[in-house]
């Protein structure tokens, strides 16, 4: 794959990009007429964020879309893969995404949240419908699960083959920010306590301010066993840590490439809670505690992670074993040859989606 | 209004930008730690595109989010305009903007929709709605009208005032290039011939695919004195080429900051065709050669230009001073002080918004 970028004037420049695009960054070399050009060995298929390195600025490639990651706009690419197509858009019948803006009254600020209604939600109308809240990573927002996952076009191909039950989904902006405030930022250094003031501010937007406004908009089915929450990295999570502190709310659980915490201590730091052994008795609150207790209120706790995340794997593959031995029920699925990337969400959405509300 | 960036390795950078933003491009001074700084004079309120050229190079601001203008992803900066707020979320109801996909048989590809549907759709469900076919200019897309335009806004604002009749605005991506052609590009060079062949591709988009997907899948009235078609700009210019020969499908045309062809003579360059007297007989196929009979069918020729948009806007009102002279009826609207930009074309809408379907 051949990178190129019109720059007579340049000094140097690079291509480099998020997990998956390969060993990053890649030097581009200046040819005479003044075009700078890379091949890199081909990347692993889906879609990659990237970012071209101008005389030591990072910019996006003038060429390309852009997508909310890092925190910021940035330049993606989309690798296919050889012979699968179930993210791709078929002739089947399409939902909707919607925007749908509310005032949050937590935060003070109207928020904008985006919800895929199934195919037949426009014409059954007395159909009520289960509700899935999907969340983005650190540094993406509404848009990623849409834009980047192509969660739509999974789901409508899911539904169409009778695969999965048609639902709403809702995915929402994983912040929560006090006007003014220092906006939240989850780094291997950030605390425990820290991670605890956002999340909860972020629950209180999901559980007083969202789905009061979802439930009264859309046809759904407000009840537990009707509603899910699921997230990749972040935003699962934000899912665990919010969903099993609300197992009146919610009856099903995802959490896709997302650390486990070991422990919430005020003053761990978030890098030293992926390490070590997973503590089924003290983890998120106790929730895991009473293993019995636990499989016959969650009728779903799904845990996934890519092969090729390392370290990651390995620490979300370690408290699956000590939840299974303790005998918590779930399902753990791995994305295979797959990092930290879309790829890996797009296709844990497709494990997911037909496990929930059946 | 000051402009900064961290490029301690860059040996030039620029700010530039789109019209209202002042007479760019604004040499960037290098400070001694290597931020760039400059201070431009306020620009006039509204939305405006702009980019950094760092050696060179057209590249985003890497502190800026995105907008699709000049046919690629652009930064953008909107400067408020003291006490008004007729584009301002407020707390009034909010329809949905939603996205439609649809397979349009003409081009052979899937296109995306994006469909405004207001507040009390989802709750009026025995009444149907009139629909405004909304286009955006070259070098924008689908989504220029609510990002940029904040048409959801305005028009949420117009109906809970009682200003304007709830409608359903569709927002559809003005090209229609076959697949593996060369995507239309509309300049001073383009000639009379590729305007007429580019434009009756996306005319058979709008009259085939487009708005039998909208009539099936919403619930519209499906009558031409429901039925309106407005555009900024090259939109401006395809409201008028397609809705003028299909008066038995609208009733209503809008025209926002639009060249108004003096003639279609296949090898006139467009350039040529802004200037010169407007012939009332000859222009759009004789559409307003028998005023009486035009006025009596159309109901709303809705046109309107920016004072600062100097020769278009000139252009325009001799049209329309030729127009009035024939006996033809419209409403000429200007937006004071402002150029080719959104602060315009919300304006206008602001303006044309309530006229339609009353």
């Amino acid at each position: 794959m051949t990178f190129t970028l019109f720059a007579p004037q340049a000094v140097s420049a690079q291509v480099a990009g998020g997990d998956g695009l390969g060993h990053v960054p890649f030097a581009m070399t200046r040819g005479t007429e003044g075009t700078w050009t890379v091949t890199i060995p081909p990347p692993v298929p889906g879609f990659h964020y990237y970012w071209l390195v101008l005389d030591g600025v990072d910019v996006n490639d003038p060429g390309s879309r852009t997508y909310f990651g890092y925190g910021k706009e940035t330049s993606g690419i989309e690798i296919p893969e050889a012979g699968v197509d179930f993210y791709a858009i078929k002739r089947v019948p399409h939902g909707e995404v919607r925007e749908k803006w509310y005032f949050s009254k937590s935060t003070g600020e109207w928020r904008r949240a985006l919800v895929y209604t199934p195919a037949e939600y426009v014409t059954h109308l007395s159909r009520r419908y289960p509700v899935l809240l999907l969340q983005h990573g650190m540094g993406e927002d509404e848009t990623g699960w849409t834009r980047q996952g192509r969660a739509q076009f999974i789901v409508d191909n899911l539904i169409a083959a009778g695969k999965a039950e048609p639902m709403i989904i809702v995915m929402d902006r994983g912040y929560a920010d006090k006007p003014g405030g220092t906006p939240f930022k989850l780094t291997a250094e950030t605390s425990g306590r820290d991670i605890r003031i956002a999340f909860t501010r972020f629950e209180e937007v999901i559980v007083h301010d969202l789905i009061p406004t979802i439930d009264a908009s859309y046809r759904t089915i407000p009840d537990r066993e009707h509603r899910a929450m699921a997230g990749l990295s972040m935003g699962g999570m934000q899912s665990l840590f919010i969903a099993l502190r609300h197992l009146d709310t919610f009856a099903y659980v995802g959490a896709l490439s997302a650390p486990m915490m070991r422990s919430v201590a005020p003053d761990a730091r978030f890098g030293s809670n992926l390490v070590g052994a997973f503590d089924t008795k003290t983890a998120y609150d106790g929730a895991f505690s009473d293993p019995a207790k636990f499989n016959d209120r969650v009728k779903l706790l799904w845990l996934g992670a890519g092969t090729a995340e390392q370290t990651l794997q390995q620490s979300i593959s370690g408290a699956v074993e000590a939840l299974r031995k303790s005998g918590v029920r779930l399902v753990y699925f791995e994305s295979p040859g797959t990092a930290h990337e879309w790829q890996t969400w797009r296709r844990d959405l497709q494990d997911l989606a037909p496990r929930l509300f059946r």
